[in-house]
């Protein structure tokens, strides 16, 4: 089967308006809002490193678009668009059957749509860049954040990776807990409609993909500053089965990764703004501690600092 | 090292005015012109099936950015921002000094801005996705051939696919040929300026990247039309060393791919100032053919059509 035929077969749907080229000629032609700037992002998700090389390819679709779009929720952008680069050991119309209805029901479920991309024989890699419109200088930077912010984090923490420390073996969930965390790990749901309404409240952002403190890192460098967390106020996983090691919760609370979910400062004023926002999105929003003017962070339980060690997932640490 | 570490020493650049943020937050933010489109492709490049695992970082680093640019060429585009998405086996700074050494030469060429990326561990793997501007509804696209014009392909072909078979061992070149063909193969020259002064001469357009007859085809497919090539008329590989047997220059031509010369067919009365581009671009534009009504693509070698067997790269083939 030819390259062309993959794409013309999984990969290939009719353009929308704001495309006037789609998949099959040697660029994409899209038209970006006035009064819009183009935010893009990308991120590769390769087999063994990202994915267990038996994962559902279903699965393997829909995170892949998602860990996209959650960048474009983290900068209070729009998502649109997207090209996809696959390198594919062989033609598995299974496999790549259940991986394009993943891909597509998590582009289609936030508005993407794919206009391009590139698909070659190779050991399995995902490439995927993503590209959403922002109204001129309200995206939500990384260097933004003030002393004095409030720190909110959105939904749940440590799921994902308490599914992943299950799946090697180090720990046991129950079967209830494996099946919600692992619906956590592989479907996670990018958090657009929180990043928009952000725009006007937030004053930094981010998504949380490779730990807590790895990821607000960033924001305190960016924005030279540092942070107090509340570990109690910390928004950690609720399991049915045999309590968790304290070592184990903290990890992966604090460093686990692969959570998607939006960590962002805000001013003190926006509290009450930001707890309606959560009941009309149905989301949990945590005020999990302060930006502080002293560029270290720290994390207390209750008035005792807790030692850190693990600071996030480093793919070549 | 750290993931971050690598993006910051090799792939982190000062953002240009275009571009608002850069590397480093959840997306980079950039401006596309009033009045203008935004072209989109994406290529990606695989070790051991774009090139070989010996091959030089530098050359690997120039082509995987050259191949990207050469799409928005193939559109009348200007190219203004990349983002790169690289999967490494392992942290080599001397293979990384020199790809990036490789990628930024070519993308400083072209006027190409890294905007952002992602690096992980894998298999060796180069995802990149370019972005350019054309003026819109001003782009060269595949399905806009006429009956009646000429196809005109830009330089020399099948000079990169000699280079390939020289090195695969199924023939020798002499030294010079060689070196002057290994250019070709690693080094191509995007036809950035050929394509800009196309918008308002050509009528389709296209880069020649999987071989001629392939990627003619795109064109006549897309255009519901045919196409009668003259075989004395197509540019071919001058070799110093001793003449090749005719199938090979044959498919090499017609079928080599690695090119990145465009293709693209215009009415008759723009021969004159097809000529003069050609003169002060200092880049030979050959006439190779006629677009024609019937939808058949054929080649005559003089008044005998050859026949046709191989019609170009497939990886999957």
């Amino acid at each position: 089967m030819a390259e062309f035929d993959v794409i013309a077969r999984y990969f290939t749907r009719p353009a929308p308006p704001s495309v006037a080229v789609g998949v099959g000629d040697d660029a994409a032609l899209l038209s970006v809002r006035a009064g819009y700037q183009l935010a893009v992002s990308a991120d590769m998700s390769v087999c063994g490193t990202h994915f267990f090389a038996d994962a559902d390819p279903e699965a393997i679709g829909w995170k892949s678009m998602a860990v996209n779009i959650s960048d474009m929720a983290a900068m209070g952008a729009d998502p649109r668009w997207a090209t996809l680069s696959i390198a594919l050991p062989e033609i598995d119309h299974d496999w790549l059957h259940g991986f394009s209805r993943g891909l597509f029901a998590c582009a289609d479920a936030y508005g993407v749509s794919l206009i391009g991309g590139d698909t070659t024989r190779g050991p399995l890699n995902i490439a995927i860049t993503i590209m959403g419109e922002v109204p001129t200088g309200k995206a939500l930077r990384r260097d933004a954040a003030q002393a004095g912010d409030d720190i909110w984090v959105s939904g749940t923490l440590g799921q994902a990776a308490l599914w992943l420390q299950s799946r090697l073996g180090t720990m046991q969930l129950s079967a209830e807990d494996a099946r919600r965390f692992a619906i956590a790990m592989h479907h996670p749901q990018p958090r657009v409609a929180l990043g928009l309404a952000l725009r006007d409240l937030a004053h930094a952002a981010l998504d949380i993909s490779d730990g807590l403190l790895a990821d607000l890192g960033h924001i305190l460098r960016a924005s030279k500053l540092g942070a107090q967390l509340d570990w109690q106020a910390l928004p950690k996983p609720v399991l049915t089965g045999d309590a968790l090691a304290p070592a184990l919760i903290s990890s992966v609370v604090l460093a686990g990764g692969d959570d998607y979910e939006l960590c962002f400062t805000a001013p003190l004023h926006q509290r009450a703004r930001l707890s309606t926002l959560s009941q009309t999105l149905a989301l949990p929003l945590t005020r999990i501690g302060v930006v502080t003017a002293a560029a270290e962070l720290s994390v207390f339980d209750g008035d005792k600092q807790m030692p850190l060690q693990q600071k996030g997932y480093n793919h070549f640490g």
